[in-house]
């Protein structure tokens, strides 16, 4: 009786054990799949929208201040990551940017740490090449049709027309493209439409393509750039880019050559463009991205006015976030399902 | 021997008159092949090189002062005719415009004579679509880019990104093109190129293009009037086409559309365009051409920032003059050589 009085205790006893076993292994499993991600935003609403993407991840929104004090259990994390942050991540599988450059987290950081580890680095490429190239566009084509008197005649009421009119036909001119990539191809498409002849500059083999008439490598830019009368500078900043432009490629630039730069303020030479524009040699440049930014008040490039200066605005546009957030959260599906995530950077290339 | 005396003194004077006589008809051969052609310019350089056209032919220039009398032994006049100077003109076979628009010499000349008369009249239509379509996306870009807000902020060395960026991307928005000719080919092959799907409206019927998602006519305006983020007026100015975009057409038009005029003032109606604006309807506007022309001071049309305005333009490029000119010649040469001529203009239909 002893014995089957016990077992009769221990039966709902022996139960409850099962359960809690049951329910810890639940936890587990629940634990184990529920990845912290880390964003760097002060923004509630994009909080909210990466963490629809799935109930497996927890999204933990962080600023300068305190990504140290969340990062050491974190999976991954979205923003611009510094090594300190890397190095006191242990857990971290993944570093999403929000931008296509990836310079910032991988060259001028201070630190190898990302670069050299095995988190997977992924970035915003692609995403913005529309609006960038309607942008490197928009530049090109102010100085090329002279908007730029008009406007300064328009706060005149003045409807004067100039003669001779400055402006010129982008038909049958020749366009560079300093790197074929998201943005190059969308502005090697639009200088097909408006009739040139496009030379494409990449190290990557690049498909054939209508728009393009040929892709040479970096190593052969001295001798196209001699024959282009637009230069468009749209390639990532790497070790390699950095400066690609300098002064001596300003001076091999063609009489009356428009220079453009959308890709980043580090791939060409300040003081080149300035001496370039200062001996009238150049027509006239757009540029989205300097080196620095912003570009100090009393730069010599304020004063020209054949420059058209936008504040790195050239990827902004009324669509770009939606794409952007899109990208994200596909990758944080990808990344709790375990599948490769899309827009990999190649962290010894830079892009 | 007085008869054969007399041939002897004869045979002298029977060959020198048939040397008068041979002389004679190539005098008239001569005369009768070199064409008279007026041409109203000031502009010796352009006298010589459509002189060079044909040694059978005489180019006069003329100016309104003294056109009349020239004209009544003229075979052909280049330039803007009045309805008096065609009257005048008893032998005149062929009128040559600079102009692609041939409104002022057929329907606001204040006269039917160039219309129901027998002479030829050719224009320089299509010769300037190239630069006419770059001037149309720089006026678009130029607001669609927010270049304007920029410009005024580099006057005061001041880089400062806009928060949030007004612009948007031209891709999957949707571009309505009034008047498919040589402007308005031009217009879509780029508009295509941004993305943009591309909708023509023209009397005509127009091949398929891989450009042109569709091509309506006129009385269809009003359907697609409301799909359009951009409407591009680039049709010939006749009695038809007259204000065809009017105030009830600008009130058909989407909200944050945008409106760039390109080819004639008249086709639009400016009081309609500046209640559009004033009730911010439109997102902006880009007018080459005003009705009337200049646009005068005072106008409403000049306060709005979001109105980009130069002062019939568009045509102007540093190649415009080489291929009216080219036009001119092959014209003069065909008129000689009695073979058809190009750019013929249906006088009827005014285009």
């Amino acid at each position: 009786m002893l014995i089957s009085e016990l077992r009769n205790v221990m039966k709902p006893v022996k139960a409850g054990l099962w359960l809690l076993l049951f329910l810890s292994l639940c936890c587990f499993a629940l634990f184990a799949q529920t990845r912290k991600i880390l964003v760097e935003t002060d923004s509630d609403e994009l909080v909210k929208d990466l963490q629809s993407a799935s109930s497996q991840v927890r999204v933990v929104a962080v600023t300068k201040a305190n990504a140290m004090a969340e990062i050491a259990d974190a999976d991954a994390f979205v923003g611009s990551i510094t090594p300190a942050e890397v190095r006191a991540g242990k857990k971290l599988k993944w570093v999403q940017i929000m931008s296509a450059g990836a310079e910032g987290v991988l060259f001028k950081s201070g630190g190898n740490d990302l670069r050299d580890s095995q988190i997977v680095l992924t970035n915003n490429k692609i995403v913005q090449g529309i609006e960038i190239a309607d942008h490197a566009f928009a530049m090109l084509l102010m100085l090329s049709r002279d908007l730029y008197t008009f406007y300064d005649n328009k706060q005149h009421e003045l409807w004067q027309p100039p003669r001779p009119f400055p402006g010129i036909e982008l038909n049958g001119r020749t366009a560079l493209v300093i790197g074929v990539g998201g943005i190059g191809m969308q502005i090697a498409t639009r200088a097909w439409a408006f009739g040139m002849n496009v030379v494409g500059v990449d190290p990557e083999d690049k498909p054939f393509s209508p728009f393009l008439k040929k892709v040479v490598k970096p190593d052969q830019l001295d001798e196209v750039l001699p024959e282009a009368d637009v230069i468009f500078v749209s390639a990532p900043h790497t070790p390699k880019s950095n400066k690609m432009v300098g002064a001596r490629e300003f001076e091999l630039m063609k009489k009356d050559a428009y220079f453009i730069a959308v890709s980043r303020g580090g791939l060409y030479d300040m003081s080149g463009l300035v001496k370039a524009l200062d001996s009238k040699r150049l027509a006239g440049a757009g540029v989205d991205v300097t080196d620095p930014e912003p570009l100090p008040k009393g730069h010599p490039l304020w004063k020209f006015p054949n420059v058209v200066i936008t504040p790195h605005v050239a990827g902004r546009s009324d669509k770009d976030r939606a794409r952007m957030v899109g990208t994200i959260k596909e990758n944080i599906q990808r990344f709790v399902d375990g599948k490769p995530l899309v827009n990999v950077v190649d962290k010894q290339k830079g892009y």
